[in-house]
């Protein structure tokens, strides 16, 4: 599978994540606002994958031509086009450290963090499968996945489903229930493409239905990425990761959250003080331009959601299962 | 408000639930199987409202002038239409007592089953009310909902949403927060839709966002319904109720459940014994007609699932706060 982010004859180019899994397509992105609309529409979207869009963008901004001012308002924007995954700040800030070397220098940072991306998320995803399969005792195993934390939230091969194809590829994995994330749909349209594209058996499941899965004995691990993770390990992730963790917790259920250490944000002392995401109201009462509440129906919308230490059997990044260090 | 079922020129009259909240309008259903189709749509849905439906369906199977062994043929397949909440047999059991005294008598007693769903209703819930403002000290309060426990429901009035009714008539309640209840979006068509008839603010949300809220401290208590309740007072209801109920417990949320006396099933020792009716994967996987998921994508799609009792605050019916009864 092609790179979800990459870099060709002077443009970003990305899998367009809002056409799967009806159509499989990239798209172009020449100018920072294009890739600001695609960040904001989710054409593009996980935190890793942010990062290395982030850090292109910012080469985007320097070919540009305009002062460093310039660059540096244009990055700006692109850190902040979405409030939650720490990754996005970073890629833009780690790009932007290269300006002074001209356009071709911050290209050539991002481009290394692109690189980067895979072998990090390979190494992360291997010392969790260690984890799972460290806690677990069944096999093959029954996974459970929320949002998606695959190829696609990624430049390649993933987070949390990186688990699923390294323990996949020692035909460790039965099964995969596939929670369908509401209200974007990231796991029955982006996960349950994926797992079929690498012939993994997996169900969409209603996010509502985790907590009888796991009363029923149906789910060995669950696993999912992260957008942020304070010093002390509280998580930001996608919605509906906090209601999860409780039901595992209640379940006596593993929960593993993998992630790139660009995930973790040590300025940040616990979830308490990570920016929560709301978006539109539209994207729970409509679908597909049909109305599926009321007419000025309200709506809260958060999209993420903030899953305390206490309630994660580990984070593990790159570096192995981390340790939550208290803000000194 | 018209009834929900209802009886009118020799026809079974339902308000169309798959038409709202874009439109409203009644379907005329004359025979046994139009009224089976309408059940297993769902365009008449909800325990209480089942029950109605039941018990008026014998009286159209006793009017189509066939043997009793005829009428109870259809009935039994009435009784069976949907497995999970028990008050279609109750409904359609209670109706066919009657068989003896011919279809008019078959009819009557249909029609004072629906006369007593309101009264019965309007008792339960308000009980219920009591021990909301019982088990809470924030006035006025912001409650949240599950599903569709209302009006639509039941003939008339609702049982977790009667409580919303009975509260607001007395200024008690803030707003409240809609679980939009995949995959059939009872939440956000169905009870958003009352709750903007009766001028109550609320907002609709994605079920995963439930714990999030109560995390914030925005939910004071949740009320839901019930399908069929075991002697030892263990809950089936909407999927999504398990882990509402575990979310609430973990929060300290009181939890509490509405239903008449016909949704307890004393038969039934836990909720382990009820069965649980698991719907088509297209539920999930289409939209209007349009993929969501993988071409062939399977899912794990169950209508319902069980809460054990002790996560739950209070079962409260017309006759008060139940107590569970072990099985002797």
């Amino acid at each position: 599978m092609r790179r979800t982010v990459d870099w060709a004859d002077g443009a970003v180019v990305i899998i367009d994540q809002v056409a799967l899994p009806g159509a499989y397509r990239t798209l172009e992105l020449r100018t920072v606002d294009e890739l600001v609309d695609a960040i904001q529409r989710l054409a593009v979207r996980g935190a890793p994958a942010l990062g290395a869009a982030g850090a292109l963008g910012v080469a985007l901004a320097a070919f540009a031509g305009g002062s460093d001012g310039a660059v540096r308002a244009e990055a700006e924007r692109l850190a902040t086009a979405r409030p939650t995954a720490v990754n996005l700040r970073w890629g833009v800030t780690r790009a932007l450290g290269k300006l002074g070397g001209g356009p071709e220098a911050v290209l050539t940072e991002a481009l290394a963090m692109l690189d980067e991306d895979e072998h990090l998320n390979r190494t992360a995803s291997g010392h969790a499968a260690d984890v799972v399969l460290r806690e677990t005792t069944r096999r093959p195993l029954r996974l459970l996945s929320h949002c998606n934390a695959g190829h696609l939230a990624t430049v390649a091969w993933g987070t949390a489903l990186g688990v699923v194809w390294h323990l996949h590829e020692r035909g460790l994995v039965e099964s995969v229930l596939v929670d369908e994330t509401r209200p974007l749909l990231q796991g029955s349209r982006l996960t349950a493409w994926e797992l079929a594209q690498a012939g993994v058996p997996y169900r969409v499941q209603p996010d509502s239905a985790a907590a009888l899965a796991m009363s029923r004995g149906l789910v060995d691990c669950v696993l999912v990425g992260a957008d942020r993770i304070a010093a002390n390990g509280d998580v930001a992730n996608k919605i509906g990761t906090y209601g999860l963790a409780i039901a595992a917790a209640h379940h006596g259920v593993p929960f593993v959250v993998v992630a790139p250490e660009s995930t973790v944000d040590a300025s940040i002392a616990s979830g308490a003080d990570i920016e929560i995401e709301e978006r539109r109201p539209s994207e729970l009462t409509e679908f597909g331009g049909v109305r599926i509440a009321p007419e000025d129906a309200e709506a809260f919308n958060p999209a993420f959601d903030v899953t305390p230490a206490a309630l994660v059997t580990a984070v593990v990044t790159e570096n192995g299962v981390r340790t939550p260090q208290p803000m000194s």
